[in-house]
């Protein structure tokens, strides 16, 4: 068996049967062995940071690992944004960079460079296999460091992948986890107790129902509980419970924090500015407040916050918020009016991917009574994720509806995310908050202190000359609209969610 | 003085008037120091990859650098293809980084990762600015590290850009070096004159018209003579010398270089194998074939050329090749009709971004005798260069029309150019050879020893859905035709010379 085969086998022997593709040279053999060991779903991207991300949006949704196949250095530092994105997302990848033959390095031919050291970035585990006979209990550890909630990276020398020798690797076994600081369960009780102000932040794997509804009793018990502002996944919607999330400026994040003497975080860390800011401070916590951690990482997130409520002497469950869904809005498109036609709109079970920058408080805030359905943000801070996100949470869930809510100015990093979600028939409608700038820089380049007078703002300017993204999306066959009303927004969304395969509306915002 | 107006005012000192950048909050104040220090023309793009690209296609033309200015690790990461590119084309870049504030880093906010480990896989020449004080010395460095021939990456923290206590660095002086192997010089006429067969390989630098010269007087003197397989920039068309270029497949390059006893690199690596295939060499040259290096790299290219001419003996002048251009094709579109009409109707002067793949050869011989102009390849094989190092040669050397011929699933990789073309009214065609396939990547497969009776052309297939190039490019404010027959092609290349500004044109091939 030759080693590309190996990988193929070991890779569905442990559930990892989709892959998201643009391959080169180098990873021919591994694209001719599809065809010996069928099962695995190659989905082809065109461009390395729509892989990436595609396979971060995957991971997310399904909890287990996809797989990425990448041609060399120039294909992984294309797909490196959206790993750094994964990555802070904690999302399971195994991602595979093919490398030229092993003895054709001393050649230092052009597309020859240091694989290893740019994976090492992205990845908190990387192994290049030296044999045939490595590959397939190499893929199995990358498996496993994968599903421990990280991008695990395979590089794969062609040699390795054409030779002879291999044999697939073992299933990857993990053993289930029950890692709770019960240290600070006890100190929390104590403090609450004592009437110190004790407050909860949920992050990564407490946002699905079991952690909200225990995250709920919490509350009901008298501590406030918060949201991590850039979550991976969070359920949420009519009737799940919701809670505040930490707002991304810290002069109202600062305010929100303000007052708790303690801290406990759930599967997040603890809140940081998210840039620096002159004079301002880098964390969002006061010095006063004390810091605890109630789980190492994402598995054991649910029980310990069970484990807390019961502590606490929470209520054995929580009343379920009421909140009525907006109606259709009317009238001019606005950053609000797009917010209330998403939230009237949204079917039941959908997914949301939201990149919307400027637009996702009011976003967020509408859809807080929409049908349920799962958020899923920009974890890492890298723009043009939020497209690649939909595409691969889509090859996840064929059966629920996708939502892409989308910049304008980050939409064009990965807009060939279109293409291959026309090529697989992807249920995606994008939604592009089209202000036609890069909204955001012009609110930052005053919080910076930097002048605002001069010329700045023709570098924010995403007018000269527009972008048409219907044009852009029928370039890649997508079906597209322009909406210039909420009353056009409303009509091409219902004509969206009911018609299968993407479909794409530029919302030119008043 | 802040630090990021010592940083504009060194660059500009040095003549580094010209800056590629798609910024982010942690680059505002150097944005806002352009109103402060005038001078810097800044060029906006959409995408990270566009604007290492465009300071590639820049550099090459302009002889000088451009600067970048990018966001952080993962705009960085966006931008690693084409830096990778830019290195093997030894062009000059100060790649300008922006990271964090140095006292920020402890937070491990979501944008931070570690940039010049990134930095050092494209860059000879790294380094972190830790003060104000630094940055002006520093970036005097980065000049001279990259008029050295190299991309030169410089990371400024947000703090140092934004605090007092910066000076201007001096001007960036760099002396001319001439540097000669001598030894090589003597050994080579040596062997020539015991009639052992010697080659020269020509790249880098020497293929302006003053290397061209010379090495048509070695010719002359009985020296085979060669191109490197992908020159960064070479001067070529009616009346100038014209040499064969080493093939990219190494069943054509083997023969070619067969039977040399000598083989003399002129700023050129030995030719190598692009990629390893099973049971092939891994080197061009034959194993009895001594290598030489004429220079250690560019800068004394031309001159050394001209004293190995006169040690061989070789005559003053040698005689201009002729050759007719050819008429204009009529009939089918096909990679040969295509090159044909590209070689009629080529205007004066032109500048050509080729990255054509299966195009390339048949377009290179077909513009032998084209009016002159410049040839700019894909240097480092990582796809999606073309269309931005087009970008920046019009940047570069706007008063010259630019042709950039691109192969329709590479151009997907940075397509976001047009719009940058549009918006700086850049005198850019654009011609995509559209044959709907990654059709190297057919060939490829079988020359790799994979099967090829699979379904793996399918991820080769870019048809389903087909790319509508012209409404993608009239999307991005750039004016387009589609041409389906060698006639359409020819009236819209006549169109597009015309008039002024970006057009496309998607040459669907037959």
């Amino acid at each position: 068996m030759i080693g590309a085969q190996a990988l193929l086998r070991t890779l569905l022997g442990s559930g990892v049967d989709t892959c998201f593709t643009n391959p080169g040279t180098s990873e021919m053999h591994f694209v001719a062995a599809l065809d010996d060991v069928p099962g695995m779903r190659a989905v082809l991207t065109l461009f390395e940071g729509v892989a990436t991300g595609a396979a971060d949006g995957y991971g997310r949704m399904a909890g287990r690992p996809a797989a990425t196949l990448l041609h060399l250095g120039p294909g992984l530092g294309n797909g490196l944004a959206n790993l750094h994105n994964a990555r802070r997302a904690r999302t399971p990848i195994v991602n595979i960079v093919g490398d030229h033959a092993v003895g054709h390095r001393v050649h230092d031919a052009p597309l020859h460079s240091d694989i290893e050291t740019v994976a090492r970035n992205v990845s908190q585990w990387v192994r290049t296999s030296g044999s045939p006979a490595e590959v397939g209990p190499d893929a199995t550890e990358a498996i496993v460091a994968a599903l421990g909630g990280s991008v695990a990276t395979l590089v794969l020398p062609a040699d390795v992948s054409w030779d002879e020798g291999a044999a697939p690797g073992p299933v990857a076994a993990t053993i289930p986890r029950l890692e709770i600081a019960t240290d600070v369960i006890d100190t929390v009780v104590a403090a609450h107790r004592r009437g110190e102000p004790v407050g909860l932040l949920l992050g990564g794997l407490a946002l699905g129902d079991d952690g909200l509804a225990a995250a709920a009793r919490i509350e009901a018990a008298g501590v406030r509980v918060l949201v991590e502002t850039f979550p991976a996944r969070m359920m949420r919607g009519a009737g799940r419970p919701a809670f505040e999330r930490v707002n991304y400026f810290g002069e109202v994040a600062v305010p929100q924090l303000a007052g708790l003497a303690h801290l406990v975080c759930c599967d997040a860390p603890a809140p940081v500015a998210f840039f620096a800011y002159p004079g301002r401070p880098g964390t969002h916590v006061a010095e006063d407040c004390a810091v605890h951690h109630l789980v190492p990482d994402g598995p054991s997130a649910v029980a310990a916050l069970e484990r807390l409520a019961d502590a606490l002497g929470a209520p054995a469950t929580a009343p379920a918020p009421t909140g009525a869904r907006p109606e259709r809005p009317s009238g001019a498109l606005t950053v609000e009016s797009l917010a209330r036609a998403v939230a009237a709109v949204l079917p039941e079970g959908a997914i949301v991917s939201e990149e919307a920058l400027t637009g996702a408080v009011s976003a967020e805030a509408a859809t807080r009574a929409a049908a349920p359905h799962d958020w899923l943000t920009l974890t890492g801070g890298a723009i043009g994720q939020g497209l690649p996100v939909a595409t691969g949470a889509a090859v996840a869930c064929p059966d629920r509806p996708v939502l892409s809510l989308q910049a304008d100015g980050s939409a064009m990093y990965t807009i060939q995310s279109l293409w291959t979600q026309a090529r697989e028939g992807l249920d995606v409608t994008t939604v592009i908050l089209n202000n036609r700038a890069y909204a955001i820089l012009a609110l930052e380049l005053g919080r910076v202190g930097a002048r605002t007078d001069g010329s700045a703002a023709d570098l924010f300017d995403l007018s000269r000359p527009p972008l048409d993204f219907a044009a852009l999306a029928r370039g890649m066959g997508v079906p597209a609209r322009t909406a210039t009303t909420a009353d056009e927004l409303v009509a091409a969304l219902d004509e969206a969610f009911t018609e299968p395969g993407p479909h794409l509306v530029d919302a030119v915002l008043a």
